[in-house]
């Protein structure tokens, strides 16, 4: 679990000030959006620091509206580092979904796009078995051009000859 | 807001049986999925009930996971009844998503969808394109075909008269 609620953690960590003791979080002179919206000190251990810059508290806002913060951290927390930005951009773009349409959210957007590729399989389908219909003729078209020529050339000796 | 919590709904209740007070939520004999994993008294009033039947708890485990029921109850009340089902449902599948794939939820089956929505579009393109083609080279065969075999007439023609 890496994320600390900076408010309690330091009543748990001992007074002692031995040098294997951890060491306690910093406060942070500009507290990211998540704990700016949320009231809380934002310190240089905040799991959302990274994802959830001062500059743009909407991201947080919209995404703590659908997903709220404790499941936004616990989401977080459970990923490696490497795939954590990922996962808040998908969380915000999913929470923006929703935002826009509140019955079906992605849902909705994987059902319109399931349908349109349906249309376009079927429409496909419709092209190419056309285009084999076209081919086919086109081949005979090519046979009867070659017999033709071929026996114009040979009207064409004939009549030459007698 | 119609969800009241059965919890604590009683003690604000005036205690005066008057006719004109609303009625006190009644409990029921087996409570909603949603009421049971969060262990409270489920009422006639729960406005889960209707989505989460005690049939079907892991629907509301895999949402609560991933939404956090406050969120899902506010998402509910704020829609008109008619709505809430597909809401719910909606919800429940999202919530699915993004447990099998944490890091990008049905973003990520969005941005998969419209890939392969631009790759069938691509291909519909180019089968088109190439039918345009062939059909173009059919009329030119069409007219090949005719000329020959008028030529062909009038040297058998010709051949026949000489």
């Amino acid at each position: 679990m890496e994320y600390t609620d900076p408010t309690t953690t330091g009543s748990t960590i001992p007074s002692s000030s031995s040098s294997l003791a951890p060491s306690l979080p910093t406060a942070v002179q500009r507290p990211c959006a998540a704990c700016k919206i949320l009231r809380r000190r934002c310190t240089d251990r905040c799991v959302l620091a990274p994802y959830f810059p001062p500059t743009e508290p909407f991201n947080f806002i919209i995404a703590h509206r659908v997903f709220g913060a404790s499941n936004i951290i616990k989401s977080v927390q459970d990923l490696p580092e490497s795939r954590r930005a990922d996962a808040v951009s998908s969380m915000i773009y999913e929470a923006n979904v929703r935002m826009c349409d509140p019955v079906y959210g992605c849902a909705g957007a994987i059902s319109q796009l399931h349908k349109q590729l349906c249309d376009l399989q079927t429409e496909l389908a419709a092209t190419q078995a056309e285009l084999a219909i076209v081919q086919c003729q086109q081949q005979q078209l090519n046979e009867s051009v070659i017999f033709l020529d071929g026996s114009n050339s040979a009207s064409a000796w004939e009549s030459h000859w007698n």
